[in-house]
């Protein structure tokens, strides 16, 4: 589907039946408002939905990867190839994504939508990981030369993002988590960061996978030689997507304006994730409202990020490993949020007794 | 079992294996370091339980209950009844510690320690809840006139914890979270942080299940007058249960006290359970070891207990309900970073290329 009609789809939350959410959680056998971000949650997914008995059942997360021809510069502590690697991982199961998403009781799908290298045989993959291509090349040019793609490459890496909820939706999905997996997508972040939020590179750029101090200056350098070369315009979120961003961050960025579109909640992992959120809510404010924060990466331009959106993240774990692994923790709790609406009982129900009035007390 | 002879079996951590935990951890499919705080845990697991592949399956939240004397002096938003209207409530599945520990496959045992009223019919309870009496009195008796117990009392309440874990562990667990109800146990969990922390009373209490600006005062006052009536001794956390103390506080200390002499991880909840383990440190330093903190309260006084014990708690969710709902979102994240050691694949068996050396990417 093209993105402007998904925009013009993406509306706000239901406030009525999150004022009627409000009224059954404080009717709760609890003190008013003593579960916190969990009731604040609880709301937010009813608001998306517009249902007041929403259910998290059926969970994916979707991970995006794609290469990066900035890693010709060297800016990464890992090879290339590990981007393919890690695909084939991903389908067998032994990746961290897989092992959280399995505690969690959510698929993962890996999407392959700009990796240097054919991934054959990928088929089928496990009950938990499936696999499937939407490639639209054998990743991005090196950007400190040249554009990454071109604005068409952009368009279609976003819209592969939202053809991949629209197929889920149409087979049933209650929650999606993003995720991305990409050598070198660090430095594409740090570089749409930047030139989005106007704010110098250095201080949205970290040390990735695992930089030394010298390193660090480079990518910081690189980062700065693909703005002056490409100057992306910060006003249109897919030109800068295509001269300093990759092909897994618009894929994620479309995830994220499908499963606003949708009415689906969609919980951003870190860093990556956070500058393809950053693009979505460019392209389409609104999809703010369908984001839920799920921690805070150690990488240091993810505050600036979370700061621009206004989204509190759940989690403070001193990860910064992508794939979504930070996602999957969010979903359970996000879960664990409607849960609470829906199966806790009231006072009434449960006969126990209500505040007492402040004369009573006094 | 016996105090004395319980905390003489509390030992350290076994640092070899965790060292050996460390070399796995750094084999995995990831960057060093990379999963943060689940990487910390699951080492931490690992040394707890002196076990390179530790399992989290059999998992416990035990929720103590008792009364309060000091509700008499109005320091309380809700009456006293409501502690036992509660625990019919945890044995019929309605409440917020039932909701929760059924998402992360927890078994609830609720504990009468010292509720001023006559739990019936309540043997059985659901597939997920189950009640022990191990009442000591109906209730502590009024701490602004005088002692809340007698100092065997206390000894009592600790021992009752004590005793549950080991016919736990006789069954087999794998690890416990910590839970309570009382109405007016914040008063008690502010007086005994204020006296063992030893800093004054208005810095450690807050507005409880939601006093207003005048019962805050009230609050206070009432705290400030009970330490002064029984000048409880700092250097004896079992004289301060005791005065100023409550049942379930002192059984939530047994309970981390036996689990720690059991060598089995145990989350604790909020502030209730924060002013146990600080009766718990108190008794047996070593037992901090064991501790993993699960959330920050809203309670002002718990952080000024984290900090005590040197604890950085997992969640910050602006909770404040107790019952062990702050411990389940703890144990869920447990398992996932056990999970992480145990699932998934190193570099090795995925095929996947290491971090190139310095040399190669400079």
């Amino acid at each position: 589907m093209e993105i402007r009609s998904i925009v013009e789809k993406i509306k706000g939350l239901d406030s009525g039946l999150m004022e009627k959410a409000q009224v059954r959680l404080d009717n709760l056998t609890k003190p008013k408002g003593s579960l916190g971000r969990l009731e604040e949650l609880a709301k937010q997914i009813v608001g998306i939905k517009g249902n007041s008995s929403p259910k998290i059942e059926k969970k994916f997360i979707i991970t995006m990867a794609g290469d990066h021809g900035v890693t010709d510069e060297k800016i990464s502590a890992y090879p290339r190839e590990v981007t393919y690697q890690m695909v084939y991982n991903f389908l067998r199961g032994g990746a961290a994504i897989n092992v959280l998403a399995r505690h969690v009781g959510a698929r993962v799908i890996v999407v392959d939508v700009g990796v240097a290298y054919d991934i054959e045989d990928a088929i089928g993959g496990s009950n938990y990981s499936y696999f499937i291509s939407k490639k639209i090349d054998y990743g991005t040019k090196n950007m400190a030369k040249g554009p990454a793609m071109t604005y068409e490459q952009a368009t279609s890496s976003i819209e592969a993002g939202i053809s991949i909820v629209e197929e889920l939706v149409s087979e049933g999905c209650d929650i999606i988590g993003t995720g991305d997996m990409g050598i070198g997508n660090t430095t594409a972040s740090s570089a749409i960061i930047s030139v989005i939020c106007n704010v110098d590179p250095s201080i949205v750029t970290g040390y990735g996978t695992g930089l030394d101090e010298k390193g660090l200056a480079r990518k910081v350098e690189v980062i700065k030689r693909a703005i002056s070369v490409n100057k992306p315009d910060r006003n249109d979120a897919i030109d800068v997507l295509a001269k300093v961003g990759g092909y897994e961050i618009g894929g994620i960025a479309g995830v994220i304006l499908g499963a606003a579109a949708n009415r689906i909640p969609v919980v951003i992992d870190g860093f990556i994730s956070g500058a393809a959120a950053l693009i979505a809510y460019s392209i389409a404010p609104h999809s703010k409202n369908f984001m839920i924060a799920s921690h805070c990466s150690v990488e240091r331009g993810h505050k600036v990020v979370l700061n621009w959106l206004g989204l509190k993240p759940l989690l403070d774990f001193d990860m910064r490993l992508g794939e979504g692994t930070g996602a999957t923790l969010g979903i359970s709790i996000v879960e664990a949020s409607v849960k609470i609406l829906n199966e806790m009982a009231t006072f009434g129900e449960a006969g126990v007794s209500e505040k007492e009035t402040p004369n009573l007390i006094q």
